[in-house]
C-alpha cells in the first residue's frame, strides 16, 4: 500500500488544531511535520497530534521531502509569501480563507500557482457544508425554481474582543474587519451557489469595535444571472450564519448553530434547512445529509497532490471571493455606488484569469 | 352614552373589507356608510356589513354629517385628490399604506394636514404587531445593546400575477412595484425601531414579473444612529416578513407567516420572535402577546377625530416611508450610489417639515 499523504500544518494556532482533528478523523492524510516560529508551539503541537518531526525553519520544511503539502493558517498578510515559496519549493498548498489580504497579493498567488502548476487550495469549506450542497442541487435540479433574491449573513461578535495584540485589530492587516473574515465566505458561497457576481455596492461602519476595521457591512452583490444577492456581517453581536434563497418555486432557508464550526463533523448536525412552497403556511424541513468539511477539504487536497482528486476552491475562485470583499471596500469609499468585479481584478492586475 | 365614532370605507374591495373586519371585532366605531363608483360594489358591501346606507357620489359622503372618518383604500396614485377633499369637508381621514404614489402627492397631503388641522392617519399597520412591540421594548429598556444590524425582507408572488387590468402593473401608478407595496412596510418598520434614516442605496430589478416595475428589490440603509439596516423585497416568490436585529447584547429575529397578515387578530399566533444572547446555542422563544393590529389602528383614528387619542402614523411618518421607498429607486438609478432622504423630501417640497 501506497505511503498515506504526507502534510505539514504552518502556523500552529486555534484553527490549525481545528484542521488537524479534521485530518486526523480520516485515513487518507498524515501530518508528517509542523512549523511555527515558536520552539514551544511546535512541540507542543507535535505531541497533542502525535507528529513525528517539526522544522525549526520554513525552509528546513520545505526541504523535507516526505511533506507533500502545507497546510497554512498564519495571519493573512503573510500568506503570499508562505504560499510563494511553498509552490516554488514543489509543495502543493492549502491555505486558510481568504487567499490573501489584498488583491495583488492573491494575483501574486494566482501568477505562482500557474507558474509551478503545483496543486493549491483555498478554505472557502463553507461551500461543503450539507446545507449548501442541497441548496445548491434544489437550484440545479429546478425545485427552486428561478432566484431573485439571496440572502446571506455571518456575524459574531469577535470585534469586540480585538485588542492591539491581535492582527486582525490592524487596517493594513485584515482590510475590512469583518467583511475579510466572515464576509468571505458568502462571496464564495453565494458564487458558488447563483454564479459570478458582477458588481458589489457596499457600506462599511466602524459601530462599537476598538479596532481599525468595519464590524458592520452590508453589501448588494448583482450576478450575471440578474439575481440581486445580499450579504449582511457585523462583528458586534451574537453569532449569526445564515443563508436564504427566494426563487419563483420554494424559498429556501438556511440556518447554522456556529457555535459548532469548529467541529466540522458535527456542524451539519446543528444547522436547519427548511423549504417553503406556496400556500405552504408550514416550512418544511430539508433532510441533511452529515458531512466533515475541512476533512473532505484536506483529503481532496492531498489526493490532488497524487493526480487523484480536483482541487474544487483554488486561485481563481479564492481571488473572486476577495474581489468582493475589495469591490465591497471600494464601494463604501464611494458612498455605495456599485464597483465591478471585473474593474478591481483588472486594477489588481489579474485581467481575465478569473472572469 | 355617546354615539358610536361613524366612519365610512372609500373604495370596497379586498382591503375594505379586510378594515370593516376589524372594526366589527370592536365596537368603538361604527361603519355608517361607505362609497365605490360602483353601485353593485356599494349594494353589496353595504349588506355584508350591515351598514345603513351608502353615498353614489363622494361629494355626497362627504356631505354626509353621520360620517366623521374615511377610510380610504382605493389605488395609491388616488389617494391625493381623496384624502385632501375629505380635510377639506372637515373630515378625518385614514388612508392605506402608501400615503401616496409620489412624493409630490405626500407633500399636498402634508399640506393639507398642516392647513386643516384634521385627523389623519396612514396604515402602517405592522409597526403594531406584537413581534415589532415586543422589539421596540428590548431596544429601549437595553436589553438588545447597541444595534448594528437591521434586516428585514418582505416578499411575496404578486409579481408573478399582475396583468394589464391592475393598477399595481404600472410603473406610474405604483412606481418602485414589491418596494412601495412590500418593503414601504418595513421602511416604516425599521424608522419605528431604530430611528431615522440618513440615506439609502438600493438596487431594483424587474426579472420575472410581465409589470413594468422591479419584482427584486435591495435597498441598504444608514440610520442616523449610524447602525445599517437592510430591507429585501421580491415579487417573485413565496411570502416571506422577517424582521432580524443584531445587538451588542442579543439578537433577536422575527417570523411571521404572512398567510394570516388579513386576519389581524390572528397574526401574532402565527409569527414567532427568539432571542439569542451570547453563547446560547439554542434560541429563546419571546412571548408574544395578543394584537389587532387593524382594529387597534381604526379605534386610534376614531378616537383621535373625537380628540381623545393621538395618531400615533401620520402624515411626516408616512412621509417618511414613502421617501424611503423613492430614495431607493432614484439610487438604483445612481447605480446604488446612496440618496439622502433629506434630499428627496427637500425636492418635493416637504423642506424640513419631515426631518
Amino acid at each position: 500500500m501506497a505511503e498515506k499523504i504526507g502534510l505539514a500544518p504552518v502556523g500552529l494556532g486555534r484553527w490549525a488544531k481545528v484542521l488537524a482533528r479534521g485530518i486526523q478523523r480520516g485515513d487518507a492524510v498524515e501530518l508528517v511535520s509542523c512549523f511555527s516560529r515558536d520552539a514551544d508551539r511546535r512541540r507542543a503541537f507535535q505531541e497533542e497530534f502525535g507528529i513525528e518531526r517539526s522544522a525549526a525553519t520554513y525552509e528546513e520544511l520545505l526541504a523535507d521531502e516526505r511533506v507533500e503539502g502545507v497546510i497554512i493558517t498564519t495571519p493573512n498578510d503573510t500568506h503570499r509569501d508562505l504560499i510563494v515559496q511553498a509552490l516554488e519549493a514543489g509543495k502543493g498548498v492549502y491555505v486558510d480563507k481568504p487567499i490573501a489580504h489584498t488583491l495583488e497579493d492573491a494575483v501574486a498567488v494566482l501568477d505562482a500557482v500557474e507558474a509551478t502548476g503545483r496543486p493549491f487550495a483555498v478554505g472557502h469549506s463553507a461551500r461543503r457544508l450539507a446545507g449548501s450542497r442541497v441548496m445548491k442541487a434544489w437550484i440545479e435540479d429546478g425545485r427552486l425554481g428561478d432566484v431573485s433574491l439571496a440572502e446571506a449573513n455571518f456575524s459574531n461578535e469577535r470585534g469586540l474582543e480585538l485588542t492591539t495584540e491581535t492582527w486582525r485589530y490592524y487596517a493594513d492587516r485584515s482590510p475590512g474587519g469583518t467583511m475579510i473574515q466572515l464576509g468571505v465566505h458568502h462571496a464564495d458561497n453565494l458564487e458558488y451557489l447563483l454564479g459570478p457576481v458582477k458588481s458589489v455596492s457596499a457600506h462599511a461602519r466602524r459601530l462599537y469595535t476598538k479596532a481599525e476595521v468595519p464590524d458592520a457591512v452590508m453589501a448588494i452583490l448583482e450576478f450575471e444571472s440578474g439575481a440581486l444577492g445580499y450579504i449582511g456581517c457585523g462583528w458586534a453581536s451574537p453569532g449569526v450564519y445564515t443563508i436564504n434563497l427566494q426563487g419563483t418555486k420554494h424559498n429556501l432557508r438556511y440556518d447554522l448553530d456556529f457555535t459548532h464550526w469548529h467541529e466540522s463533523h458535527e456542524a451539519d448536525a446543528h444547522s436547519t434547512l427548511v423549504s417553503q412552497g406556496y400556500g405552504q403556511s408550514e416550512r418544511t424541513p430539508v433532510e441533511l445529509p452529515r458531512t466533515d468539511m475541512f476533512r473532505e477539504q484536506l483529503e481532496e487536497f492531498g489526493r490532488a497532490i497524487r493526480g487523484e482528486a480536483e482541487i474544487e476552491v483554488g486561485a481563481r475562485e479564492g481571488l473572486r471571493a476577495l474581489a468582493i470583499v475589495h469591490a465591497s471596500l471600494r464601494s463604501s469609499e464611494r458612498d455605495g455606488q456599485a464597483v465591478e468585479i471585473a474593474e478591481v481584478l483588472d486594477a489588481a492586475g489579474a485581467g481575465t484569469r478569473a472572469a
